[in-house]
This record gives C-alpha cells, sequence and structure tokens, in this order.
C-alpha cells in the first residue's frame, strides 16, 4: 500500500493532477487485454519527462514499492497486470515523436507514441517503420520495445528489436542511461540497447528511443490461396521459403477463423475452404511481379484450390484489416478467448499445425489457429468461458501441450507476445534451469529490491491462469 | 601461474596433446592485430567439444585462472591478448560447419569456422551470409561473434548481430546454456543472445552459433566515383542515403589511402584525385540498374570528376579486394600501423573527416582516411613507430581528440572493432559512469571471479598504448 506520505511525494514530483487513486482508475489499470489476471494497483502515475520517471523511481525503490510501466495494456501475456500492487506508470504526457531525420533515417519518440501514428507519420516522408503488429492502431511504441512486438512483416522485415538504434532508459537506481544513437555499427560495450527490449519493463523504464526507419518500397501486392487440406497450406509455406522467396507477410488462417472473420468484416472471405493464405510481397514492381508468379506456381503445386491477387489497394487493405482483425472476431464468439503464440521453425509449421489439431481434439476444446506461418509463428486460439471450470483445466491442458509440442519442435513458448505472468510458469521449458538462473543475476544485479514489475518473466509458482486479487 | 597440479587437470580433460605451454606457443599467442598489446599467457588449451570448455571453465574458476578465447586474432582492441595471463582457448578442434539447413534458412557453426568458408560453403547452396569484415579471410565465426564484426556490406545487411538467431554458450560457472533456435521470433526471455554477441568473452564461452541466411541476391554491380575535394565525396554518401537509396557498399578512400592501395594491388586506382568512394549495390537487375543510374547522377551533382561501373566481375572483384587490403596496404609504409573506427550518424560523415584531417594537422602526424562511409564507420589510421615516443604522445592525443569528436558528432568510439583493452579508457566518453555501472553489474553477476577474458572492456586505468609484459 502507498502511504499518504509517499502519495504526497508523488504528487510534488508529477503534480496532484498526475497521481490518480480513485477506485474507478485503479479498476481501468487492473487488468490488460489477457483473460484472467486482474489486480488493483495502489495509484496510477504519469510522469512528464524522463527527470520525473528518474524520481519516481528513486522513491519507489527506497520504498520497495512496485512500478508497471503501461502503454495502452494490449499485450497477452499479463505484462502490465499489477499483480503485486504499486504504481502503474502511464505516458499519456510522453507521447511525442520528438524528430524524424530524413538524412539518418531515423525517428525518436517518447514511449507513449501509438504505433500507428509513427508509421503513418513517417510514411509522409516516404520512410517506413515495418513493425506491425495487430494491436498497432491503439498499441504504443514503449508498449512494442518491452515486449519487441512483432506483426504481419515480420517474416522480411523483422521484429521491433531490428529497428532499434538507441534508448534512453531509467535505470532501477534511478540513473537515466542512454544506449547506442543514430549510429548504424555500434559495438561501445554490452548490447544494453537489446537486453532492455523484450525485457517487459523488469530491468528499467523505457523513456526514449530512437528506431531505423527504411525507404518506403515501391509497391507492393497481395494474394490469397484457398485450400482444402490445412497442410497443403502449411507445406506451401515452407515450400515458398525454401525456394528463396521471403514475402513480406505470410499468414494462415483456418475455417473457424475465416468463418468468424468473414462474420464480422464481411468482406466476401471464403469461408468453405479449409485454410487461407494471405501472401504479401512489397519491393520493385519487377520484382513482385515475379515473385508472385514463382508463388503462385508454388501454392498450385501443393493443391491449393485457386489463388487470387487483390486487384486494387482497398481489396488488399480489406484483406490485411480482416486478418488484424481476427482477434477482436474470435473474441465475440465465447466469453472467453485465449490466444497464444507458441512458434516453431518454418519447416516445422505443418506438423505443429496438425499437432494442435489432434491437442483440441484430445482435450475436447475448441481452438481456432491463424498467424505468422512464413515466422512459424502460430495463434493458436481458444473459446472458452472462465466460468466453467472443469473446460477452463482442460484448456490449460491443452496448452500446455502446445507448448511442449512446440518445444520438441524445435520452437518457443512465445514468438511475440512476451512472457509476462501468464507464461512464467512454461519458461524453463525453453531456458531450462540455467537459462533463467542466467536472467535472475541480471534483474538481480539491476534491480535488488524487485520493484520493476514484480511477478513477471520469473515464475514464482506453478500458478497459471489463475485470476488474482489484492 | 599455472600449477603443475591444474596443467595436470586440464591435460586429463582435453589430452595432453591439447595443452601448449612452451615458450614458443606462448610467444605465438601473447598478442594479437592490435599493436603495442603484448602479454604472455600461461598455456593454449584446445577444447574438443562443448563439454570440455565448460569442465575447463569450472577448472579455471576454481582456481581464478584467466579465460582468453580466441579465434584468429585479428581483432584491433587487444581483445585477445591475455594481459593478465592465465589460458589461450583455441577452438580449432571445433570448426565445423554443423547443418546448413536450406528450410529454415539457418547455418549451425561452432566457433572455429573461418568466415569466407562459411560464405562459400552457403553461396554453393544459392544462400547468403551478409557480415563480411575485411579480416574474413583469416577471422573464425566465433572471434566475429565476440566482437559483433561488422564489414563492407554493412549498410545495407546490418552486422553480425543481426544474423544471429541462437547460441550455445559456456557460463563463468560452467552451465551450458541455449539461447534462441531456428526461429524467426522468440520473446522467451531476455535477449541473452545479443548480451553475449560483442561482449568479447567477458561474460562467457560461446560454443555453437544458428546464423540466418537469406536469399543470394540476383545480382551485383560496382562503382567507383572519383573526387577532388573530400568533403564532396562524404557530401555523396549522405544524399545518397537521404535519397533513400541504400547502397551494399558505400567506401571511401583518401587520396594517401589510394596511393598505397595501388602501390600494393597494382590494379589502376586513380591516384591523383582526393577521394574515391566505391559502391556497390545487389538485388534484382532493374532496381540495381536504377539505383546506380540515381546514385551516378548523385555523385555528379557533387562534383565528382568521374563515376565509372566495374564492366566484369572480374574487375569489380579487383576493387573490393583492394578496398579489404587497405589495412595491409598501409602497414607497409612504417613500423606501426594504428586503425581506428570511430562512427558517427551518417549525415556526419563530411563534418568528420574534416575534423580528421584537421586533427592530423594539429598534432602533425600522418593520418590516412577510408572506411565504411555509409555507416558513417570511418577508418583513420595512422602511420607511426613505437620506438618515437615524443610521436606516440602525440598520436595519442590524435585518437583521443578524434574520438571526442565523434562523441560530440552524436557518435561512438567503436563502430566495429570492439572495446577491449585498447578502447577500455575512453569507453566512459560514450557510455557515462552509468552506463559502465550498468555494464559491471552485468559482469559481476556473471563473472563474480573475473576469470573471463579479464583486463577487457573495463579500463582498470587510463593506461592506453603501453607495452604490457607478464
Amino acid at each position: 500500500m502507498l502511504t499518504q506520505k509517499v502519495k504526497k511525494q508523488l504528487e510534488n514530483i508529477v503534480g496532484k493532477e498526475n497521481v490518480e487513486d480513485s477506485q474507478a482508475a485503479k479498476l481501468v489499470y487492473s487488468y490488460d487485454a489477457t483473460p484472467q489476471f486482474q489486480s488493483l494497483p495502489d495509484a496510477i502515475v504519469s510522469p512528464r519527462n524522463t527527470e520525473e520517471v528518474s524520481k519516481i523511481v528513486k522513491l519507489c525503490n527506497d520504498h520497495n514499492i512496485p512500478i508497471v510501466p503501461r502503454g495502452s495494456g494490449t499485450n497477452l501475456c499479463a505484462g502490465t497486470c499489477p499483480i503485486e500492487g504499486g504504481i502503474v506508470l502511464l505516458f499519456k504526457h510522453m507521447n511525442n515523436i520528438i524528430e524524424i531525420d530524413e538524412d539518418n533515417l531515423t525517428v525518436t519518440v517518447q514511449p507513449g507514441v501509438i504505433t500507428l501514428d509513427l508509421i503513418q507519420e513517417v510514411e509522409k516522408k516516404g520512410l517506413f517503420y515495418p513493425p506491425d503488429p495487430s494491436s498497432m492502431k491503439i498499441s504504443t511504441i514503449g508498449g512494442n520495445l518491452n515486449e519487441n512486438s512483432g506483426g504481419l512483416r515480420g517474416l522480411k522485415y523483422g521484429v521491433t528489436r531490428d529497428y532499434v538504434l538507441g534508448l534512453e532508459v531509467v535505470l532501477p537506481n534511478g540513473h537515466i542511461i542512454r544506449t547506442g544513437g543514430k549510429l548504424a555499427k555500434d559495438v561501445a560495450g554490452y548490447d544494453l540497447t537489446r537486453l532492455f527490449i523484450g525485457s517487459e519493463g523488469t530491468l528499467g523504464i523505457i523513456t526514449e528511443a530512437t528506431l531505423k526507419l527504411v525507404p518506403m518500397p515501391e509497391t507492393k501486392k497481395t494474394m490469397l490461396a484457398l485450400y482444402q487440406d490445412l497442410e497443403a497450406a502449411a507445406r506451401s509455406v515452407s515450400k515458398i521459403i525454401a525456394n528463396r522467396i521471403i514475402p513480406t507477410t505470410l499468414e494462415f488462417l483456418d475455417q473457424p477463423t475465416l468463418e468468424v472473420v468473414e462474420d464480422f468484416t464481411k468482406i466476401g472471405l471464403p469461408t468453405n475452404v479449409k485454410a487461407v493464405l494471405l501472401i504479401e510481397q512489397d519491393g520493385n514492381k519487377e520484382q513482385v511481379d515475379r515473385d508472385l508468379d514463382k508463388i503462385q506456381k508454388i501454392c498450385l503445386e501443393e493443391s491449393a484450390i485457386s489463388v487470387q491477387i487483390a486487384q486494387t489497394e482497398e481489396e488488399a487493405n480489406e484483406l490485411r484489416t480482416a486478418r488484424r482483425s481476427a482477434l477482436s472476431a474470435l473474441a465475440r464468439l465465447k466469453p472467453t478467448t485465449i490466444l497464444e503464440d507458441a512458434t516453431v521453425p518454418r519447416s516445422e509449421i505443418a506438423k505443429m499445425v496438425k499437432a494442435i489439431e489432434e491437442i483440441a481434439n484430445q482435450y475436447n476444446v475448441r481452438i481456432c489457429t491463424f498467424g505468422h506461418a512464413g515466422d512459424g509463428n502460430l495463434h493458436p486460439t481458444c473459446l472458452t468461458d472462465v466460468r466453467d471450470q472443469e473446460e477452463m483445466e482442460r484448456v490449460e491442458k491443452a496448452f500446455e501441450a502446445i507448448f511442449q509440442k512446440a518445444i520438441e519442435l524445435g520452437g518457443t513458448i512465445t514468438g511475440e507476445h512476451g512472457v509476462g505472468a501468464m507464461k512464467a510458469p512454461y519458461l524453463h521449458l525453453k531456458l531450462g534451469e540455467s537459462g533463467i538462473l542466467a536472467m535472475k543475476q541480471i534483474k538481480q544485479a539491476f534491480d535488488p529490491n524487485h520493484i520493476m514489475n514484480p511477478g513477471k518473466v520469473f515464475a514464482k509458482s506453478e500458478r497459471k491462469r489463475v485470476v488474482v486479487t489484492s
């Protein structure tokens, strides 16, 4: 609990209007997009600049008060649920695009900038920021950095990590450090930049980032390949890449997902096929045309029943938007939607899709599968109801089997959603006890009082999807 | 010093033939490519597999014996000079390409593989491993990983770090961990992969790496632009990039460098111009042709006196080889060659080139400048003689001024060579005391006995280019 004295000190730092602790405010920030995790913070604090963040961190460190940095709370790993109370740190005042540098092809931003706003601003200058998580309309760059967010363009362009040149970070001891810079090459010391990316706020607070931009591709084309056989679709994915073609986007949607997405978006998606691949390529016109020809051929060889190229940008955009709305569409069907992101090597996609089907049958749960097939990053999504305790236990077991299978195929428990509180009990499957120990040593070195987003990444128990309240 | 007992234990681990401690062997491994650093190790140990590395590390940790992992010793930061004695760890037995995975576009290697061998092996399969340090004919992948090596293709393709998907690492406590995998996306825990890359053997021993490959570009073209004005060349670099063209390679050589390189290679390089840019672009034919047209136009607008496109692959290869031989060529002129890698944002290249000229004049030292201009990564190279103490002091001051200037322009003290022992006294210029403290916390957490490549990265004193013997 926050004492009145500490609350006063927080108000002195950020101004009275930037410390909220009404019951309503605490409820709003008690959960994020992850089902089954809820816990009230003690207060919500909105700093106006880095110096204020530093003062807040020092104060919290002195009083052992947890700090949970939060963007828009769209993460799916309970990464921003304040499970040990403390303060939620909001960046609503630190939401500026500080500079777009057209000579160095960089953009410098504060954490509160909305991802899509950033993308659109740099596109006005003919520049391109590729990372595009499905939540980009509302997610913030700060959240993307803390979770190392992926997206639909990850196959060709990589993830958030690949676009960060430098950071300003407030460490748990209150020190403000700067890593990297507007530099294509920099090996001065350990790679602290990438250590903070994806560390989910457990090592420090990112207060500014310099991101790499690339020239806007000349053109882009979108196509849809339809299949009556899940595995044929998955095989096409592997074959495209083995043929040395790296499309921008290579998304997979199974029939149940297609049905609900079509019902939600009404754009005329086929619902009578077992699976579709949504494929995009960008680059110069000649290359895009050649790649699309080759991809079409591969898909037909692998028994696609039809391959259609979007004829207009409007049509292409509808397809992309439909794919991005998969989670929202699925969430309408049942009270609880659990979307995971077990990831395997690309070559194992067909095996993984099959295994997910079998596991769903084995535990008698409903799992729809879609996702970034080209990355081996699938989103098996379970439609369930938390009030049905018996079913929830089967859901839990089914996901555990899915994670196990992913590891068995050389994969990982999380491709882009992060560990947070949700996946912490499974992390040892991927890293082993020695890997987790190495991480704990870093955590302990930086944050000996465990004030930075406690209860995340490192599991305290075997507790999984259980509601926590404080 | 190694006791006879410990030597025996090492022999028991790796076999008698893999522990050398003759005076000749110790001399061979007492220095690397960095002038002015030399120190004898106590023994040279060549493990045959990861388990042996783990046993060696445990033994050394128990007895506080320094371990210096070493590839071919081509680094320029005294990163592999055993300045506190101990054992040099050689990977001559761990030099296999374990697997080229054509479905997942990955290659898995042991640290002792020669960089160029790897590049050539994957090219046979139509695949491409872009990082190409100038030393690639003899450098090892293990060395590249530990130093996060750059190269001539870094502008478009990035550096070693950008191609590492997973590592096997022996930690100072002897634990063997695996990070990442054949995975395009993986956010399970902290980014240990990138923490080890560029950590110069101070945090653990890399024993295996899975690297990302990309499809081989369809075609490649090389051109040479000649200038009578250094700054015009530098301005061309900035303007090409500001025009949204990212060439594969954008190298700069000044007149003194041109002269010695031509003298060394005899391929008919112009020596009567002030500077040249060596520019390469790869990709599909149409794009390469279009980019080269645009680049040619920009160079001519910026007063290039001529722009020539290599007519054959042989001619192009001669130009690249000439550039790669710059260090060897320069090294023939004077007894001591000191090559640095201060790096600035691309937009500041013209200012930096000018500043280097002024600093060389101010301290009356001979500095030739060449390097990866497109990355802002220059190699000011001083030709001197260590026996001339008075000149060496001026050289030291000149480089300090160059580092200061790079920082002032938003740059860094090292773009691709690493910190090692050589740059450790300057690291605070880039990171500040808080940044160095954060790094020290990690080092202390992983390696409390400071056995891993001690004396590197972290400065013990202000000692710079001074010969050390033990």
